[in-house]
């Protein structure tokens, strides 16, 4: 694909995307919480052609509006989040550290067995929310710690 | 330069930048009111150096602090504009709009000579404000006709 596409796209996502990974508890999941990860694009509803063209470009995701007149472009799913890091990833220059701590999470998430591997990978995720700088998170590392120290899943 | 280099900034502006044409009212100035052409990069202070990147790779520009945690890349000046303008325009997407009505802007205040061509520039400026979907303009192309009509610079 054209590279100043890529780019493009990349610089779009500094100036208003966000890359997130966040904790959520899910009582089917074998640690009792699933790490949700998410690359999003938002503009303006007004604007919905331009954001599909951004989805067409990449060859995945998708366009929900809100009912706050902004609509969004949204990648979820480990496997399409590296999908897209993958393509824009050389370009991305504002959150290049929450690239990398989304990189290194989605490579321990592959290999995850143990729970003291899965509590990691909640550390990288509190370290990406706070290069975001989102407060008021429902479900941190803590929160793992403690129910996995609750549960005995962790020595002590 | 590098083509990516260029659509990466278009596309930050297209999500976290303004392009503007203001209308001022100046004592000084022939015809009692000064429009004001900026093109307005924002981000978080803590990546002003990214934002220095991007103004040193368009060779003009300046960065300010704002003092709510926002820094400020900003490109002022007609000529300023044009130049940005020139470069960056073929990757613009959601702001097209306002990248055609300041182009056509600019283009009239070259040879601007009467009041008539000048309140068409400002009604260009309206249009281009409304693509930003900015309120509450203290200064409008009606106030500008007000003005003008008082001063006998209009025909009835």
């Amino acid at each position: 694909m054209d590279k100043s596409i890529l780019a493009y796209i990349a610089g779009f996502l500094d100036g208003d995307g966000s890359i997130m990974l966040q904790i959520k508890p899910r009582k089917d999941c074998r640690y009792g919480f699933r790490l949700c990860s998410a690359i999003v694009l938002y503009q303006d509803s007004s604007h919905e052609e331009d954001l599909e063209w951004m989805r067409d470009q990449l060859g995945v995701g998708y366009i929900s509006r809100r009912n706050d007149g902004i609509s969004e472009c949204r990648f979820d799913g480990h496997e399409r989040v590296a999908t897209v890091l993958g393509q824009l990833g050389l370009y991305i220059r504002f959150k290049r550290k929450q690239v990398a701590l989304m990189l290194e999470a989605l490579d321990k998430l592959k290999s995850v067995q143990t729970p003291i591997v899965f509590l990691e990978v909640c550390q990288l995720a509190d370290r990406l929310s706070e290069a975001n700088y989102t407060s008021r998170r429902k479900h941190t590392a803590k929160t793992v710690e403690t129910t996995f120290r609750r549960k005995g899943l962790l020595s002590p």
